[in-house]
């Protein structure tokens, strides 16, 4: 198994998607899935089937859509799909969901976890090493009765015993695991303990010829990038990634820096992926948008700076010689976007033609609604780049179910008077109800408005404006989480407990209040479709709202 | 020198500062500065006096205020300054310039650098290997005929060869140089190869034993913590961080990461930092805020998500073990903010003592401005939290000097009329200049008509927004990016061509309208600081405003 090919495992839609307010719809799961498709990944690891039967479905739809050649929208020229791996704990209704799951891929993958800590079999789950042992080996044999390829990983294998840790990978190998995980669930580790972690597992169990080893590091001391390098330098030949490196706390290694320094530095490192480097900026701006989770201008590859000297400074002799200050190219990760692509004057197949080269494979009816706010936007902006086109798409296409929809808005603010929004929504009930609220500033206001008419507790936790392109009559991207106060019970990879759960939502438009609004309803239709709990406004007597404008709610 | 002290030497305002768009005011490097005074770091390179009269005096300023325990505002109980650092090319002016701004410190430092790599010398210094040897002995000697404490940089030593970076350093110690720095200038190298050219350095430059050796990396491949991590395993007893990690391109190597990984491995490393670390929070918001640079929610150590698992999710079981999943506590770093501080009902004593708490020494003047400002927030928020008071602070007190100052507004958008901005302008002639004008949305339409009274061309690069504390009552902050239509000629450490100039701005108010007009203006008057290029409309019958009020401007 020690060939030159570092196989890319992404977890972007399961551990990435695990972060606080990061959840993404179905809709946005799938898309994402085939934005990692075409970067060339080798597997995607697309949930947690257990945590729910919605988490199920969108694996289910995953393997049909995205990991089968047959799947009802294959992509031409892609005649091998990525393995479609579920996550499990080791139990059989894990492992049978998971199954359920991924099966209808071409190559499925099913993923158990054990922790093998001592903190974490005692605290956790308070069974001795030995019992550990004997649910592994039972657990694995369940898989891989089911499924050729089985990967199992034996949870904070950073804070393990390394003799206890070769025991069970060893059983894990004898009842049939492909590829064995080792985590540094706690981002523990630093490069030289994490690689010798890799070289001792490589030299002491039996069997591991014969298997793929795998690193999946968390960056809470920001070194998951070099924790992972040092990994496959000591023989892995999979790394567990996200895009963005989103996910829980500091989040896990970046797929992005990963890939660029093996290929940057391919001489000292002699290894490969698959993966196509110039799609690796556009995949990074969909998971930023579809998770509402920011990168920074100084994030490594992927962040705004990321190659500024070329942008902002004026410099000859850069140009010339770009390697005085650079060490990749930005076009190697598609950092160089066109800038005009369409005006006013477009016509729907123009805009449909960039949609499918920006990789989007719209219905004739979504091709519908976007045509129809890309002629709206082209009325209000002259020049419609790529980003405008992915917002306006996240922003049509990409929503949850819509029990509350906005029809209209109007806002007055400003240091002169009391912030005042007036908002008309149309319910689930099909009706439209009309509320005004005065507020500490346009949003407040707005946001008040729509509670008085949707009604589902809840706190904002976060709430974040920016522009999409340059110039301030770009569109404005809205994202805001918020926590619901109804706490459903759910379970993730980690803990089985109750947890308040938080939601993001997206909303674009050039006007930022109208966006803000925008967001704030996706967010709230996400949290009604997960907890099945709103109440419309139907009695206008006894809303909240502070002030009623004449015509009421009807 | 090989004791068990890592010397942090902060360059936040110095290579952080050099960011596209995150430069600072003179009142916000000097708050930074005296920040990371009590944060404890050993060495605070204040910036680059060479590059114009401006910076020179905001390092000579930090040098007094700062450096120097007879200084206008010492801080009591801290008796040992900070040394003050100031970079200069290795050229007698940049020299002289940065001694003159060191000079008044306690205890001041010149830090003199010359590339050593073939690339840099063939294609940006033109020289032969032989004239960089004589230069740096040349002018590491001019230097410390000046001072005594000078540390010398080979730029792109990660890209040097080896044996010629011994022999130029071995000519800087000979020249008198104290520390010897190895930047890892564009970020290229992996732990592997840092760590081994610092124990080369070690091991094979006559003199070494005598001097400190500091680690310099980027973060261009993700590596910078790691390779800073590997210089100080093999040797280095300095590292040169920034808080954030910012820094141009993907930036430079985050304090937090490096500080708290010695802290959190300490029985690995066996070193130790004089870094208080409970201040870590406060810098880093600090930081964020002053540099419009934001901090994602997965960034290691001061990430909103850092310790996520703290605040959104209900266990039991975790926090009875916090250690299952939690290598750090968040009151380590100084995260357990304070929530609820003070109230409408809360006196001005009360404001300066909080502020005091904070590390705010404000004058009796700012105070006034800030207690003025504290009782109108009061008004419309109930609880008021320390964030809430920084964000007052920053957008009252550390503003750039403010040719043209809002005094009023109005904005009326939504989806059902044309979205209207009216502002009303105090400008340099000490006129009301009152412009309306229409946009594809508030901001648009806020900013034009800024325009149209201001008239300095400029395009915005960014325009961001987020609340400060949970709940959309809470302050918004904006920050903006925009760039200069006119090009300055200036310097700066790495290239001394032009280049378009990059200002950001930053406003906060409860109306993120109204907040977004103050960042706006607060980065146009940072632009016409620096360029002296301004035009107050003073003939309303030329300007542009699409729409004009009936009272016009006057």
């Amino acid at each position: 198994m020690m060939d030159n090919h570092v196989r890319i495992f992404d977890t972007t839609l399961r551990d990435g998607e695990q972060s606080p307010g990061a959840s993404m719809t179905s809709a946005e799961k799938l898309e994402v899935a085939r934005a990692l498709a075409r970067l060339g990944v080798d597997i995607i690891e697309a949930g947690f089937p257990a945590a729910s039967p919605d988490d199920l479905e969108a694996v289910r739809r995953i393997a049909i859509e995205v990991g089968n050649p047959f799947g009802v929208e294959s992509t031409p020229g892609q005649a091998r799909r990525p393995v479609i791996c579920g996550l499990a704990r080791a139990n059989k209704s894990d492992i049978d969901r998971a199954w359920e799951a991924v099966r209808p891929a071409a190559r499925p993958r099913i993923h158990t976890f054990l922790a093998t800590s001592p903190i974490h079999m005692k605290h956790k789950l308070k069974m001795d090493p030995e019992q550990v042992v004997d649910r592994v080996a039972e657990m694995v044999a369940y898989a891989r009765s089911l499924c050729e390829d089985v990967e199992f990983s034996p949870e904070d294998a950073g804070r393990s015993d390394p003799e206890f840790l070769y025991v069970v990978l060893e059983q894990a190998i004898r009842a049939g695991a492909t590829t064995l995980n080792i985590p540094d669930t706690v981002g523990y580790t630093t490069p030289d303990e994490y690689g010798a972690l890799i070289a001792g597992i490589l030299r002491h169990v039996p069997g591991i010829e014969n298997v793929v080893v795998s690193t999946h590091c968390h960056d809470d001391l920001g070194l998951a990038t070099a924790n992972t390098l040092a990994g496959v330098r000591n023989g892995a030949r999979q790394v567990e990634v996200t895009v963005n490196g989103i996910g829980e706390r500091a989040g896990n290694t970046s797929l992005e820096e990963v890939v660029m320094a093996l290929h940057t530095r391919r001489p000292v490192f002699g290894l490969t992926t698959g993966i196509d480097t110039t799609q690796i900026t556009r995949v990074s701006k969909l998971v930023s948008n579809y998770t509402s989770m920011v990168v920074p201008p100084n994030k490594a590859v992927v962040g705004a700076n990321a190659f500024a000297h070329e942008a902002g400074i004026h410099q000859d002799g850069m140009l010339k010689h770009h390697q005085t200050y650079e060490i990749m190219r930005p076009e190697t990760v598609g950092a160089q976007q066109t800038r005009l692509v369409l005006g006013k004057h477009s016509g729907r197949h123009a805009l449909k033609v960039r949609l499918q080269e920006l990789g989007y494979a719209l219905s004739d009816a979504d091709l519908d609604k976007a045509f129809e706010r890309f002629k709206g936007l082209a009325d209000k902006k002259k020049i419609i780049t790529d980003a405008d086109l992915e917002a306006l798409i996240s922003d049509e296409i990409y929503q949850p179910h819509e029990y509350f929809a906005l029809d209209g808005m109007q806002v007055a603010c400003g240091t002169m008077g009391l912030p005042t929004a007036t908002v008309r929504l149309f319910g689930p009930d099909g009706r439209e109800h009309i509320f005004a609220a005065i507020g500490t500033g346009p949003v407040d206001a707005t946001f008040k408005a729509i509670d008085a008419v949707v009604q589902a507790p809840n706190t904002l936790l976060e709430y974040s404006v920016h522009a999409v392109t340059e110039g301030i009559d770009a569109i404005g991207e809205v994202t805001v989480r918020i926590q619901s106060h109804a706490v459903a019970p759910t379970m993730n990879a980690q803990n089985e407990t109750e947890r308040a759960r938080t939601f993001g939502g997206y909303g674009a438009d050039t006007d930022i209040i109208v966006a803000s609004a925008k967001a704030y309803l996706s967010a709230l239709n996400k949290l009604l479709v997960t907890t099945g709990q709103y109440g419309p406004a139907e009695t206008a007597a006894t809303t909240t709202a502070p002030l009623r404008p004449a015509n009421g709610n009807h």
